[in-house]
């Protein structure tokens, strides 16, 4: 499945989501990352996250995409993230 | 269709991109907002956005859904947008 992640997290704790969620997903921009991750590594990554957010505070969102067979992408300005993103 | 709007753009220009994204979708989360468009309405939003943005230095994606029907969206932490959203 193809996931679509932002976060809006507290100053102190930007660095460890971040961190966390690159090691499943691609960097796009500031606060969002996208790609293909199987179910049980998004299981662990929600996991992970829920470690380390302030669940009164941050937010982090998950487009779960089941296939992208009906969406596309377009960026106005500048592209900030690597090329390797199939939608 | 459905369409997620991510932007990360220079400060002087947040406060006129997020209100002209706010005429078109609803704002989610700090840089993201979503919600139905119409193709017509979907042109006139990029058109404004690229008047505003630099386009050297502003990044705004566009995820396009075409239909909701294969996916859907979890939220870890607290919920900052309205609940108006139908995804």
């Amino acid at each position: 499945m193809f996931v679509i992640l932002v976060y809006d997290v507290g100053e102190k704790r930007v660095a460890k989501v971040l961190k966390t969620c690159r090691k499943y997903l691609n960097w796009v921009q500031n606060s969002v990352l996208e790609g293909e991750i199987s179910l049980a590594n998004y299981k662990k990554l929600k996991m992970e996250l829920s470690q380390i957010i302030d669940k009164d505070e941050d937010s982090v969102i998950f487009y779960i995409l089941r296939t992208t067979k009906y969406s596309e992408r377009e960026t106005l300005g500048i592209k900030k993230g690597g090329d390797d993103i199939i939608i």
